[in-house]
């Protein structure tokens, strides 16, 4: 079997004076953020799910943030690292589903922006990336508005 | 590579006064989940990764919690209008493995049930219908149970 | 299609005078997790996510925590037995993609340890199994260190 699955998670909490950053794009909004690059939750959470099904560790390995390489760094350009990264070892991208739970603000109206932004980063097609959105019902740190969590998975297999 | 992952996640909170509806079947309970519809979590989560999968937005977006058609609907419906939909864009159902996060009732007794009763709506083989029961060791929102969370994974394949 | 995907999630809360094992080895550390067994929290969400794919109910029902026969075990061994069930239901191992979600302690130092004795108890190829990293931003449950989370995902075939 060629194919391989793997699943990415990640979190960052709400700070004022930062800027909204989700799937490649900037959302207006009254708070951003938190993070040492541009803490784009969702680009993170595939990040991860691409390098766990190809085995090559996570991003925390490859991008530290302790490297001042990376301060405020935007996020595009470690998920096009993180697509060399994967390409180098032999495999091609399959398709990625992303979730993100935000209790606010909107992001429906935003997702065909953010999908045409991230296919043209990972140059796959658009029809393989999907982004859905979700709240957490007032609930944990998500509802209580503390911050964003975001799930991906993705498939890829070996050439 | 005709295989796509899907990927969901749900969550609705605990209000007295309501039935408790998962994986299809009213379970015998003190309090039931709140939602526009009967708020089966396990049922939306599904919904969410077989329309990720095929890269067909989410159920709020197929199913608004602002339209009255939603109302309290039982949510084998969405299901198998997810379902249709996935079919209507060439895709074919693989399997489904589906985790209830509940720190009550004790959900074990009911699986067998709940495979049966999806399997049927879904027009699948009962043996790719997973679910599983797990609990937050009390802690988090749904270890204080304040609700209930549902994650679902699938793969499905274009005919 | 012959192939499977499976999901699984497990939480265990830190207590003082517990080891801490995670991934099979043992981590230095002021606390531990409670559990009925030695609380593996990544090896319980890998168990999962295996019997997920294979359709064979999950961690709980196989093995109980309230048996005798698994207080304090050491989680390798239900691992090796998992893998025995899938194997007897005719299906062969893919790939693994986990990630444990801790405020501390600091894993990255130990993943290729942990990746190693996962691939030995399993008996696969060391290039199949993924363990990933990440904290929860101080926030939640997670972020308050009051346990840790684990996610996994699988894929498996039938011969
Ligand atoms: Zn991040
Ligand atoms: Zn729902
Ligand atoms: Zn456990």
């Amino acid at each position: 079997m060629n194919i391989r699955v793997g699943f990415g998670y990640d979190v960052h909490v709400f700070a004022p004076e930062r800027e909204l950053w989700l799937g490649g794009i900037k959302i207006e909004h009254s708070v951003g953020l938190l993070g040492h690059s541009d803490a784009d939750v969702l680009i993170h959470a595939l990040c991860d799910a691409l390098l766990g099904a190809a085995n090559l560790r996570d991003i925390g390995f490859h991008f530290p943030d302790t490297s001042g390489d990376f301060k405020n760094i935007d996020s595009k350009i470690l998920l096009r690292r993180t697509m060399s990264l994967i390409r180098e070892k032999g495999y091609e991208f399959v398709n990625a589903d992303c979730t993100v739970c935000a209790e606010e603000p909107k992001l429906n109206p935003h997702i065909p922006t953010m999908q045409s932004c991230l296919s043209e980063v990972m140059t796959v097609d658009i029809d393989t990336i999907s982004i859905k959105a979700t709240t957490s019902e007032k609930v944990g740190f998500v509802g209580r508005k503390e911050g964003i969590a975001a799930y991906a998975t993705v498939l890829i297999y070996k050439r």
